[in-house]
């Protein structure tokens, strides 16, 4: 473990920049996790580097030797996830940092004093159609330009528990890997295999062309919901929250669906739409 | 039409009040809903006052006369809406301000130029289980300490699509009338009866008397939500994001309501679960 203390020491400035800036991400091939819970449930073998606060490192019960080992006092589940971390790092991967200077590369209101870098993920087509396993029915969700983290993350997360095997964003989405949206995932990120599309209509022609029935999401003329056939190998394609899906993508998928909406509701949060959907099919699948 | 120029005003101090503090809002019994498709949505016989900023009024191709008579070139919808709600009102409950005071009063990033005072509508139990339509089954919302403007908006929004007679929610929610929430329900807060109850066990119990089964959302031992019988009155009682329903209320509902989730996912989004809740109850009422 190494310490330290000036908020002007180049690691600190280049946390910063992973944080904020999508380019430094991709430039290095990492993200950022912070959090107590999010660090802990990130693959192990995945996390290039912690940063904990010292009162982060003292509430979990450690304290660290001259040398520079840490000594746990307690068996938390944190504490514990935290040594099962360090144990694969070398010395200078492991950041102590005083609380104020912890407070400069965090990305939360309230931070909790633990933060990773983090692998970014490198999935291929094979693993967004079901993780790789031919017993799995592919459930995809595609999303076009949702531009908010928070609802991105939350697709995330809900997808996950729908048991979806992947997840296709549009590049002008929210950045999946931005800490906002991986927070939002709460841990879901880690678990979901996802990509990036720059051409999102190839995309969807690409699914179809493997036998994956495209369901664009629309306000009418299409089929309700729970009268599309979701328990075969299909997509969800769901738009931004303003505009809805582009021509484009619609186009491209070979179906329709539609959520009907009572009262004078013109749309439903892109969220809300997507969990919607992506439980329906869970639905009719484990019926 | 009056015009104020000093953000001293007392009008412009009472509506900054109205706008920040609940107690201030409960005081006059009013609320604030700001945004030009918020405001026109609204009940015009509700609206006490109107503010538009001059770059707003402009916009909307007005011009006001020296006697204070505006004047339409357009009629676009918002522009029709304005003057239908300018008709009802007196003068002085219509004020145009610079736009730099306007951005005073306003709660929102990037002011539209258009906010009204509304009255705080106030609804009956009866209200809440079917608009006082015997036809309409009932189909309830409980909101238990739902600390986030935004999902207790997004949870009106999807409840009104859904066909959801009412909401009740706990007096430690996030205030359904505060400007934030009002704006994520998107216009659902003026067409969707609520109630804030200070003893939801009670609330749950005089639901269950009148022949409503209240289903506590849970994490285990109880039914999947899609073998529910949810086409009869009832209430979904969803959970804070935290700490799910309080074992007071759970207690009060005859039964339990699970949604199943896959993958190392351990809660739903509280928005996403009242969303997929309602959206079922609306299949099965409509299949």
């Amino acid at each position: 473990m190494i310490r330290i203390t000036s908020s002007s020491n180049e690691k600190i400035k280049r946390v910063r920049q992973l944080a904020s800036k999508a380019s430094a991400r991709i430039e290095e091939g990492v993200f950022i996790a912070e959090g107590t819970k999010l660090v802990t449930e990130a693959p192990s073998d995945k996390i290039r580097e912690i940063y904990v606060s010292e009162s982060c490192l003292e509430s979990l019960g450690i304290t660290v030797s001259a040398s520079g080992v840490p000594d746990p006092s307690e068996t938390g589940s944190i504490t514990r996830a935290f040594l099962r971390i360090a144990q694969r790092l070398s010395e200078e991967s492991i950041i102590l940092l005083p609380d104020h200077v912890f407070e400069k590369i965090s990305t939360m209101k309230t931070p909790q004093g633990m933060m990773a870098v983090v692998e970014a993920p490198g999935y291929s087509q094979e693993d967004l159609t079901g993780y790789g396993n031919p017993d799995v029915m592919p459930l995809l969700l595609v999303l076009e330009d949702i531009q908010d983290p928070g609802n991105v993350g939350t697709i995330f997360r809900t997808a996950e528990a729908a048991g979806a095997t992947g997840i296709i964003l549009s590049s002008n989405s929210a950045d999946p890997l931005s800490p906002k949206t991986v927070r939002s995932t709460m841990g879901a990120i880690f678990r979901i295999p996802f990509m990036v599309s720059d051409d999102m209509p190839a995309a969807v022609r690409g699914l179809e062309a493997r036998g994956i029935t495209c369901y664009a999401a629309r306000l009418d003329e299409s089929a309700e919901y729970d009268k599309c056939k979701l328990d075969e190998p299909c997509a969800l394609l769901i738009g931004n929250e303003g505009n809805g899906l582009s021509a484009e993508i619609t186009d491209a998928a070979s179906k329709g669906i539609y959520i009907p909406m009572s009262g004078k509701t013109e749309s439903l949060n892109a969220a809300v739409s997507a969990s919607i959907l992506v439980y329906e099919a869970r639905r009719q699948r484990h019926g």
